[in-house]
């Protein structure tokens, strides 16, 4: 049986629930853990009120391989997460050395604020995650990754992580798009879907300027499933056109 | 003491957690909630796996005054959402009389294929969700209502139950931007905070072609504390530039 390496994304922000701030980080790591065989499987997003982190880090992290956050380790208020993790992990936060320095050596002693020196306070036992755009690091405790909200910031810290991951067989996929109506082709799409179980096929129907339609998706980590299931629905879709 | 009325979104599609498709209903429906004074707490997003959803479904259920839920309500294979919640509530999926008249003089009885006709199963004690575009419904069945994922209907879905809806007092919002640093004012900025414990003082730095900066955002339901705040942050901003 092959092995599923599951992840959980917790984005960590009042911005995103007040529908001010659109998350796109989601959907970067979604298609990158793919990649690396890692199948987001369930995100999650919460305010920033430190019970309620916590209790979410807590939940999630025995229940996925992989655990990500995202948001709320900058040096202002507001930013509670690595408290929030250390609370979880029952440890202290402490100054990370290497932090400390290269935090010192950037901003130099009079413009290292408390404030600033708030991002070199990593849970203890964390093993820190650089980026290429900003001088405050992530971090990793045991399967939990802390990263910036900040998309272009997580992104790069997500490049230095990524290598030290461990997945299964990535998941490919195919695309169809027809005009055909959904209600029309899904019992013959059922039916394909009982026939190749290890094929995901998802049904998306679309409404836009071209007019509406259905874009069928599969997904597999088997290439020669997908494409025999890619010629079902193919024929499928042929005999509605 | 101030009733806070409060809501969770669960996002049902393996498509969303892929990162194939960006979700942009929770930042909607973010937004709207708070026009009507409830405010979204939390939004899951899960995976097409029924034993997940309804999982999902009975936690949050019981923790939020309302719960929202977007997709899987079409009618091929991978819709499940209806039979999920009527698990969740340990009610019989039924064929609802209503949206089955609806469906039928809509398609005609030959076009009304066992797939369509899915989509008029709700579960037991279900009340109709209609929309401007789309002839199958959603429901609610008691704090849970149930919306497509297709943007366009579940916006429409939303404008017939808001109505329905009993909030609070309205979040109110104020954003000043500037190009201070944000390991500068934070001091002041926490200061700020703990002086007015009922706003909600959020510090978003971010970076474009204009340069960097940090855009705070004030949010509170009282107008006054709000403008009182906001003159306090403007002076401490005014003090960097």
């Amino acid at each position: 049986m092959e092995r599923i390496y599951t992840a959980c994304l917790i984005i960590i922000g009042n911005e995103i629930l007040s529908g001010r701030t659109q998350d796109s980080n989601l959907a970067f790591l979604g298609e990158k853990l793919n990649e690396i065989g890692i199948r987001m499987d369930e995100a999650r997003v919460v305010p920033d009120i430190p019970e309620r982190v916590m209790h979410t880090v807590n939940e999630v992290r025995s229940a996925f391989d992989y655990v990500f956050t995202t948001g709320g380790i900058g040096p202002t208020h507001d930013d509670i997460t690595s408290q929030c993790v250390a609370d979880s992990f029952d440890v202290p936060l402490i100054l990370h050395p290497d932090a400390h320095k290269a935090m010192l050596s950037f901003y130099g002693q009079e413009q290292l604020t408390e404030a600033r020196l708030r991002m070199a306070h990593v849970p203890e036992g964390a093993k820190l995650i650089e980026n290429d755009i900003s001088i405050a690091p992530g971090y990793q405790i045991e399967n939990v990754f802390v990263m910036a909200g900040v998309p272009k910031i997580m992104q790069s810290m997500f490049s230095k992580l990524a290598p030290g991951l461990t997945g299964g067989k990535p998941m490919v996929s195919r695309t169809l798009t027809s005009h055909a109506k959904e209600g029309e082709i899904a019992k013959d799409l059922g039916d394909i879907q009982r026939k190749f179980p290890d094929v995901d096929v998802g049904s998306y129907p679309f409404m836009g300027r071209g007019g509406t339609g259905v874009r069928i998706v599969m997904r597999s980590t088997d290439e020669n499933l997908l494409m025999q299931c890619e010629e079902a629905i193919d024929a499928v879709l042929n005999s509605y056109t």
